[in-house]
């Protein structure tokens, strides 16, 4: 009997009518011969409701504090939805991250997951009942205190907790019906892909594409864990996340080059103006960000101009980020000698994701030309193997996003009626 | 330096502006050289809300789930005082029931303590922090499932902790100012009691009144722990429950008598009549009772009639074991030939409860003589050393408890302002 693990977002253990609906489809996939182990967010928004109740008591809570706060969001959903399983006559336990073996770093707020011992989740499942876990939580080695893991990393847990268990698959619930070529709330004629491989969901992942937590994915690529994205509101297939080698070789001969476009307007770009053009000067500057543990994504240095021996250094990173990055910047400046520092958060950075640029030479060409028939100005640009990213200004991000979706032929001849609301976690 | 143990009750910690003032409190006794051990009952109404949930889910909720469920409730509270603590410039730390060492029997919903293991509250004592705990729950020595404790015992759970750090005492704070000699409710010249003996409050706790969970008291008596029961919303000394040598020898000639009147308006009554008068038949009907787990309280049996070799038994119980009761004695019909089952839950119980009563002759006599001038009818009489309760219509149970406090001369010259809305708890 194979072993398939499921997770359940906020929005679809919502409210009472939620998670007996879930459990409903809890108990069909064990009574279709499979053992069964899910994974719960908290319900809608407690933990936003939580979070506020901490920001009232205090408004730089301590992080064990809030962890120890927050991971009651879980208990409560979990409980519930254990309670609405027996109820359809079928046994149920819940575990805490810490009874489920989610062994974590002690970082609290954004601890990372060590390793997971299931020996409990295991017991369950031989005794024949279905084991319901808390996303999002853990314990630390260090200090057996409770941790979380950061924001939506209830699907880093279901895909973590798959592999542990040697489960067949892992199924991914929200409301959404899975992944798309673009976000349908901006351009309607997206259209729900089949199946997408682990290389690709990573760079969407990374783009700005909230479907998926970025470390859910590189966890289920490392394990080779099939992942299945759909939505809790209907029975349809969702989408298939899969190795390279199961999305590629479909004896179908028009493998779509791209394969979705990305949109992220959650960053900001920092530009170090006139740094003098000498070896290491980059060097101090990245590492000052470092220390800050800011994230920088992309990175362009102009060529230096000869007259004056000086470049200028931009890079983007989350705008949460922006204060302390300057903050940092601005105490480099009698080390460094720069002349200035600029802040823009008026940006938004387009993504072009395919697997199949690999073989197709001009895909540049083609994504730059549909934005210049859109009249969009390019601020910035990065590449990896399989992706193409730009900086625009963010009034022409809607716009780049649809230009490049027709562009690489990607509009559904009909518009889909979709269910995108979030990503409901 | 001394050990205090603090419990805060869910009208205490009810919202923010509560839980910072609790804070504040709690700062303060450590301020005035004491470490503090704070025990925290859920937010307000969140245990009930939380019951409510579950009933969405399932009528039946399975023990084990509940338990998971409920002690969320105490989790939000704890992470919320912890961090309202820190934000004071103290350092502050969270512990779950399991955390703190609370081990306890497996029965979920009533689970018992076994034994503290206080060693993580130890620690954080001697890093300088103030601990606060979960109260209503612990782990189970066999399960290792989350346990509650039942209704009402985050006051057993400050004793049992206080017992195992050997705390100089425990306070128990809620919305109410003390120990009262009646609810001030129903009687409103009652007056605040400065002390009250272990056992006059274990008798008082076991006869109606609410102030203090039974266990609790119990706890405090075994292990000689001091006990002070008073309210977080002022600074006005409450209630001293000690050892009785502390009450009594107290170089006071006037000793009242009395303590007080207790009364319960949760009772029903049952009477089994016509039972055949022969050796046996009594211990068959409460070993059925006692198979079901009903809790009995008081029982008359009358004088049989000569003529007919037969007798009434009636006893007393909480009104919601009523319809189990019932049916274990229907099964029982045909064996034992009673006549027939009589249930009452129009009745109330009135105590008066001193432990002067011990050398005072003639209590019994003023007691049912007051009752008697009022017009009031005694159903049921039960006794104990210190404790002398009686049955009457719940339509007259006020003007009984208004006329034993009268007769015993309880009522204060002046009524004081008092504000008493419910157990806090």
């Amino acid at each position: 009997m194979g072993i398939v693990v499921q997770k359940y977002g906020g929005s679809s253990v919502a409210d009472a009518a939620g998670i007996k609906r879930v459990a409903q489809r809890i108990v069909n996939t064990k009574k279709a011969g499979n053992d069964v182990v899910v994974v719960v967010s908290a319900m809608g928004d407690t933990t936003d409701e939580l979070r506020d109740l901490a920001e009232q008591v205090s408004p730089l809570p301590p992080p064990r504090e809030l962890d120890m706060l927050l991971t009651a969001g879980e208990r409560i959903s979990m409980a519930l939805v254990a309670m609405a399983i027996e109820q359809l006559g079928y046994k149920a336990q819940s575990f805490t991250g810490s009874q489920a073996g989610v062994i974590t770093t002690a970082e609290h707020g954004k601890a990372k997951i060590l390793g997971i011992k299931p020996g409990r989740i295991e017991h369950a499942i031989e005794e024949g009942a279905i084991a319901i876990v808390a996303g999002f939580q853990g314990v630390s080695q260090q200090t057996k205190d409770v941790t979380t893991l950061g924001r939506g990393a209830s699907d880093t847990t279901a895909v973590a907790l798959a592999a542990a268990l040697g489960a067949d698959f892992c199924e991914i619930y929200s409301d959404v019906d899975g992944v798309f070529t673009a976000d349908p709330r901006i351009v309607p004629s997206a259209r729900k892909l089949d199946k997408v491989s682990y290389e690709e969901m990573l760079e969407m992942a990374a783009s700005g594409a909230k479907i998926l937590h970025l470390r859910c994915v590189e966890y289920a690529r490392r394990y080779n864990m099939p992942v299945h994205v759909r939505s809790s509101f209907s029975t349809k297939e969702g989408t298939w996340i899969l190795p390279a080698s199961s999305t590629e070789n479909e004896g179908t001969m028009e493998q779509a080059i791209i394969s979705g476009v990305a949109h992220d307007s959650s960053q900001a770009k920092i530009t170090v103006v006139g740094v003098p053009d000498k070896i290491g000067e980059a060097a101090r500057i990245f590492e000052s960000l470092a220390e800050t543990g800011v994230n920088i994504d992309m990175v362009v240095q102009n060529v230096s101009a000869a007259a004056t021996g000086r470049t200028d250094i931009s890079f983007t990173l989350p705008k949460e980020d922006g204060q302390v990055a300057m903050s940092a910047l601005a105490k480099l400046e009698s080390a460094i000698g720069y002349e200035r520092l600029l802040f823009a958060d008026t940006i938004g950075k387009v993504s072009v994701i395919g697997a199949g640029m690999r073989s197709f030479p001009g895909i540049t060409a083609k994504f730059f030309a549909a934005l210049a028939g859109s009249g969009i100005n390019i601020d910035m640009i990065s590449t990896s193997e399989i992706r193409i990213s730009v900086i625009v200004s963010d009034a022409d991000l809607v716009n780049a996003v649809q230009a490049a979706h027709t562009a690489f032929g990607l509009d559904a001849d009909e518009v889909e009626a979709v269910v995108y609301g979030g990503t409901g976690r």
